[in-house]
């Protein structure tokens, strides 16, 4: 499919859902632009379109934290998309397996820890 | 938490990710507004704000296919929303399981039917 059939916002850019491939937690809400989906498509590791810095964002090329994607898929719509990768570290910059951590509701336990998160360090450890 | 400190952006919405507490499956990517999330989490079903029609739009209204929230996240940035539900049927208005059924990748069958969607089938007949 062309990417032009895609409808990206009025700032150039679609959400892109990034889900734990293996545990289907998601992970992060981050954006694209057209650029940085061709990258992620061409190295299948995220990019990403930082709103705040307004530049490209190679997800990893400082952290190590890279994610491997295997697969993208667009909705009905064809304005929103999710990304599943196997990712190399946490996705959060706080250092958290994901950014989901906290609840609004006041019967649910703080879940910071994912358990799928031991998982993803040992397999950093075994690629190392 | 005081929903104040949660980010809208300049339209006054937040996007919200709605996965299946079981399959943890990702069904679709919508928005709600303030006053949307309060009616969700008051009345523990979804509610969203239609940027199309702009109003407030109780998911399964019409088609009974509402969704029951069990948790309600929101990420580091406090700019976006994890839902997850227990879905009384097809989240897509065009009557799959999910909005997110084809790939942007060749090399990805298409996964149009899920095979959790016929659990949620059972799960509603049986509630009649």
């Amino acid at each position: 499919m062309n990417l032009d059939e895609l409808t990206f916002d009025e700032n150039g850019l679609i959400p892109a859902i990034v889900q734990d491939e293996v545990s289907k937690e998601v992970l992060t809400l981050a954006y694209m632009n057209k650029e940085s989906l061709q990258k992620t498509m061409e190295t299948k590791e995220t990019w990403f379109y930082s709103r705040s810095r307004q530049e490209l964002w190679h997800k990893g090329e400082t952290s190590g934290n890279t994610q491997r994607v295997s697969d993208i898929r667009y909705d009905c719509d064809k304005d929103a998309l999710v990304v599943k990768v196997l990712p190399a570290g946490p996705a959060c910059h706080k250092g958290t397996y994901s950014c989901f951590n906290e609840s609004l509701l006041d019967n649910h336990a703080d879940p910071k820890e994912n358990r799928f998160h031991i998982l993803n360090e040992l397999e950093k450890t075994i690629a190392k």
